[in-house]
């Protein structure tokens, strides 16, 4: 079991640092060294610091942790975290690459990152090719991390949050977190980010109903991609079949009138007015406290999912605890206990006092 | 904290029953008056038995798994349990309604239960109002019941696979699990039953790509509803258009041949198609060890969720836990403190020995 530091302070914490941390050899690197490489711009120093991040190992996570402490020590930045689904095809890449672009040109510094978990039946990698972003991907401004391999849903967004952190202490401004629209991802996604854009494309607006509903209500910005050429006319209707059904869902939490527009990621057009938007979107809800309440409110929201984590790894690395599943899953999977008496059974070597 | 009773021999566990429970009044009833009760067709009785287990409260949750003990405890029976989905407005409810009286017209005994999560946003019950099924859920012969409200989708689903049981030891022989379409829900359903039955209708083929995907992967049959009449050529159309999406899926892991059909609720047409496929779905399944192996599956997957909810249960009510939660929450969401360390810290109070 580890042991956990409880000490927030970083001079009383660095005593109580895993011994086989500060027995480090003379290369390894310290957690100021992290901070003073990701403040200085140093991008190797970032990525590295997100591969411990995401690395299972307990060490590397407690060095990780040590790193975002310390980030959560410096003065907050004003950063905007933009998240962005739509169905596979709309062209999101396309759309990053390009958007991206019209934000640098803006004088913004974006970061995009992936949030990609393998869905339960067909699995399947999103952003692991980044070279899909070719103009993005070779901008030596950019910061672009593929999602993190092997993970569920929750543990590849408690990772994507922590790297968010870390990309804004380098001086990334505006963080792009993609999404795969397989469903429980965009709540997911929700959670992290500040302004959630919805990427349609011409024609699609017969699919109002159903299953895409709940990620309409998700939505700050709706965007008709593909708008280009001779698209125009189909993308018009869609963009007025989804500006009427937005009419129709409940208002927003965050008062905010959610919009729907055209653009297209090869032309360009639309693009200003979608970050105008996003701009807007920004001071409105800066003004009306939504935007403060609404990070807290996330904050909170991965408390408790850290916890669910913390405990779920506690339990199953006990030692009794370890050695009795197998036969209550068996008792279980024969039908001659209920999951709940087994659970039960669980539960009581995990709490009972060793002896 | 509970107390968690540890003996599997009903004697031996009749002793460490909750006092409170021995102590019952001569009115109240015993887990052996509930099941003699339950197998003996006593509607009312069955109800009730369900109503412990949605119950909060420990005794009625400690006495539910009593009766479900017992259960368990008897011989096995052979049914079946049929997971039905499809998006909202598909008609759901009057196909379940028709279906559910050509299950007794060939002498099945069908119950029918319902999953309702209500969705993050927008909330709403389903199958809160029985009245939609009206001519099956005035058959005495039949029994319905719907969602219990106010509930994680993780908790209705325990419930409802709790339910299931007593509804098979009342000896209905075949169970009909409706599930609102809304993404997560599904995968949920499809941890339940042993069949699943996608509804569509007429003219959505169009939606074959994206979200749906998912859902059409886990499903074992599709029927096309309402193609009745003058929507005859596009049920065809949209029969053919799933015909050939579902040659491109991942094969089961059932080896069974996914079928797509064409049904209505109005006119019964394909209803009996229908049945006799299920009932080839059972034979192929049973013969090829799938049906078997699922069930175990499914089992050991409601043991680890039955786990989670204990643990978490356990966790938020310890005392030292209670009080520093809200400082830790004030300090996570003010950003003074990452989820992770305080998620560390409130697990230390939780795993170390009290004073």
């Amino acid at each position: 079991m580890e042991d956990y530091p409880q000490h927030s302070n970083p001079e009383e914490r660095s005593k109580h640092l895993n011994p086989n941390l500060r027995r480090r050899s003379p290369r390894s690197l310290r957690p100021e060294d992290y901070l003073r490489g990701i403040r200085s711009g140093d991008r190797p120093m970032l990525s590295r610091a997100i591969t411990l991040i995401e690395s299972t190992h307990p060490e590397h996570r407690e060095l990780a942790q040590e790193i975002i402490e310390a980030c959560l020590q410096l003065p907050p930045t004003s950063t905007v975290r933009i998240g962005i689904t739509g169905a596979p095809g709309v062209g999101k890449s396309t759309f990053i690459d390009s958007f991206g672009q019209y934000l640098l040109e803006q004088g913004r510094r974006p970061a995009v990152l992936a949030i990609d978990p393998s869905s339960r039946i067909s699995g399947g990698s999103i952003l692991g090719d980044k070279t899909r972003m070719e103009t993005l991907s070779r901008d030596p401004r950019v910061f672009i991390r593929p999602s993190p391999a092997g993970e569920s849903l929750g543990g590849v967004a408690q990772k994507t949050r922590e790297s968010i952190l870390l990309c804004e202490t380098a001086g990334f401004d505006t963080i792009i977190v993609e999404t795969v629209g397989v469903g429980q991802s965009e709540t997911t996604v929700r959670a992290l980010v500040d302004i959630f854009l919805l990427l349609l494309q011409p024609g699609a607006g017969d699919e109002l109903q159903g299953i895409k509903r709940g990620i309409m209500e998700m939505a700050d910005l709706l965007a008709v991609n593909k708008s280009e050429g001779e698209a125009g006319e189909a993308a018009r209707q869609t963009q007025r079949a989804y500006q009427n059904a937005v009419h129709l869902l409940a208002p927003q939490t965050s008062g905010w009138a959610v919009k729907v527009l055209r653009c297209s990621a090869l032309t360009r057009e639309g693009l200003a007015e979608l970050w105008q938007l996003m701009t807007d979107f920004c001071t409105f809800t800066r003004e009306n406290g939504f935007w403060e309440r609404n990070r807290r409110e996330q904050a909170r929201h991965w408390l408790h999912q850290s916890l669910t984590d913390h405990l779920q790894q506690l339990f199953y690395q006990h030692p009794a605890v370890q050695k009795e599943i197998p036969l209550l899953e068996e008792a279980v999977s024969s039908g001659r206990l209920s999951p709940f008496r087994a659970a039960q059974q669980l539960i009581r070597l995990f709490i009972e006092p060793k002896p």
